[in-house]
């Protein structure tokens, strides 16, 4: 029995959600190419797509518009912890915790029927911004923002964490953001989203454990910590020598390589890199894009990686005025389309996921009273 | 690429924490046979094990005893949550949200040094039982009951459910079931602390994850539908017919068969039936073991399938007063040792978990605008 440390290469489920090929540099939603579904489509729609595994016609959209602007708002309760979870933790404990204090308010309760698993699911995407924007208000002492229920979910995110409707094209390219970031195959935080779901646990459960998962800084705290470091860096003359000295620490630089684009654009960054460039010279501030475009020569000229999404999600997300520690959280806020999309895929055709472990401890010790027992590590 | 659902006998990670023999029924921690440790051992010695893969001399045992008694109390803002936790949700969906909260009220904050993260486990292994009662005895309209520093671990939970002492006997035979449940190699919940912990999240994330995982009905929810069908048959001359009739309908008889233990039995529920027996006969009322025993007769009999840990878990924590739905966050409070040592092996040589998908949906779907969509669903 071979151990498969990380279960590389090892097929874990079926999914018609999406697909990648890591030698093509392609992703796809349920067979639309991400290019795609970024320039013509909207979030709602790819919400639907992944949800439903085809694109919506008109009433459909409308309906699921309609549903998640109706399901943006917070119970009372989640509310009413805000300003101790803004005062206490970090934005990823303060979502990880309303998530799961939210399934006690779902009106559709314990029911885990198909269609009440879709509309938890709708639900807790549309929630899931509200508890970030309320948060972030909170911690800056302002007033919370109400949903707006006339712009669409990325514009009305943004508008709830500045208070201010966003212009058209900042919103547009928010609601790019969440198309990049809503599924990518069986990642870290979609696998345990899985494993919860295959024990039949709730959606909730599901979800929570999902965002427990992309806390970690290996999977979602990539963008952030790729921000940190342009921050670090400060401008794009002194990302050459910032660089080599990493690599002579033998440190990794955030937000590069990929464990299944190899050799080839991650699709994702390549709609960012240009998204940067052009918030960049809107703002009259192409500081940041010039430092990502810096730090992406030297890293693919030195070590032959290139970006990933989280490279340059960054200076995008900053540039259009999101706190760095909530980088994560948007990037949840758009993950729950897929996580609930592959929730939903494991109910229903679901086998318990529990895979087997291979035992190197001590064998065979004998049990002795603990006045005779000697301080011996064990063999 | 062949799919592996359930991902069955997929080795996903080296542990040095428990083994099984599924074909001798052989269940051991740390090399030491779990028979031994029923009988010989408390949960606090249990902790020592599983923790350090070694047992504890006197002074390190007392000195985990001590620190274990230090860190009961739960936080203001969680003790503040519970009479809407017990008015609201229910016992696992309580626990899965008190274990994020707790996170903001760690002493050792995001510190993720080994011992930090060993201060944490203990303190997780310590407030759970805390989180458990203060929630029930909300819910029963009861006046909390501060944890007794002078009682262990299992002595002092049954202590805060009920606010008396229990008597000897039952505090012995209440550790022994922490013991019996504190590990069990990879679990589905165990294996989605272990997927949450190589990402890097923390300690609390891992294990909010592990208690959403339990909650599933086919994993911790067997003890509680194991204690509801004894209560639906209600004497033991109806096993019988009550059996039959389930098997008639291709219904499952829960808390049978496991996919470990083939044709022996698990060697925890020969070492719970015991106690069961024991149990009714010191209460003089034998109910709840004679209900059992002829259900396991006919299940035995008919189907070849022998009652796993919850099986007999269930009358026996039921002779010990915990209501019904307490079964599961027991559970979790047990196995919060086991959780909490995997999360920490992890730790200690991580690979983040990221296994493979097979897409298996429509391909080369081409984007059209959505008035020119014909309302087919995906080939």
């Amino acid at each position: 029995m071979s151990t498969l440390k990380g279960l590389q290469d090892i097929v874990a489920a079926q999914t018609a959600i999406s697909d990648i090929d890591g030698k093509l540099g392609k992703l796809w939603y349920a067979g639309y190419s991400i290019d795609d579904l970024a320039e013509h489509s909207s979030f709602e729609e790819v919400v639907f797509l992944v949800q439903n595994i085809r694109l919506p016609d008109q009433p459909e959209l409308e309906e699921l518009t309609e549903r998640m602007v109706n399901e943006r708002e917070a119970a009372d309760f989640i509310v009413s912890l805000m300003p101790t979870l803004a005062e206490q933790t970090s934005p990823m404990s303060m979502l990880r915790t309303s998530v799961s204090a939210a399934s006690a308010y779902d009106p559709d309760g314990w029911d885990q029927s198909p269609e009440a698993n879709y509309r938890k699911a709708i639900r807790l995407i549309s929630l899931i911004p509200t508890f970030i924007a309320y948060y972030d208000r909170n911690r800056k002492e302002l007033p919370i923002v109400e949903p707006n229920p006339k712009l669409p979910h990325a514009a009305n995110f943004l508008y709830m964490l500045t208070g201010e409707e966003p212009e058209q094209r900042a919103a547009e390219i928010f609601d790019t953001i969440f198309i990049l970031y809503a599924d990518h195959t069986m990642n870290a935080s979609t696998f345990t989203a899985r494993v919860v779901a295959s024990t039949l646990a709730d959606m909730h459960s599901a979800v929570t454990a999902a965002v427990a998962a992309l806390k970690g800084p290996l999977h979602g705290g990539a963008n952030e910590q790729a921000m940190r470091m342009l921050e670090e860096i400060g401008e794009a003359p002194r990302a050459d020598a910032f660089v080599r000295d990493l690599f002579e620490r033998k440190q990794l630089v955030m937000g590069f390589g990929h464990r299944v684009y190899r050799n080839v654009d991650d699709p994702r960054a390549t709609i960012l890199r240009r998204l940067s460039k052009e918030l960049g010279e809107a703002a009259g501030d192409t500081r940041w894009f010039d430092i990502s475009e810096a730090v992406e020569k030297i890293v693919r000229e030195e070590k032959g990686l290139r970006p990933n999404v989280d490279f340059y999600a960054a200076s995008v997300l900053h540039y259009l005025g999101l706190s760095t520690d909530l980088f994560t959280p948007m990037f949840s806020a758009a993950r729950a389309a897929g996580w609930t999309a592959h929730i939903r895929e494991q109910y229903s055709d679901n086998r318990i996921i529990r895979p087997d472990s291979d035992y190197i401890g001590p064998r065979d010790q004998r049990w002795v009273p603990i006045e005779e027992r000697e301080h011996v590590v064990a063999s």
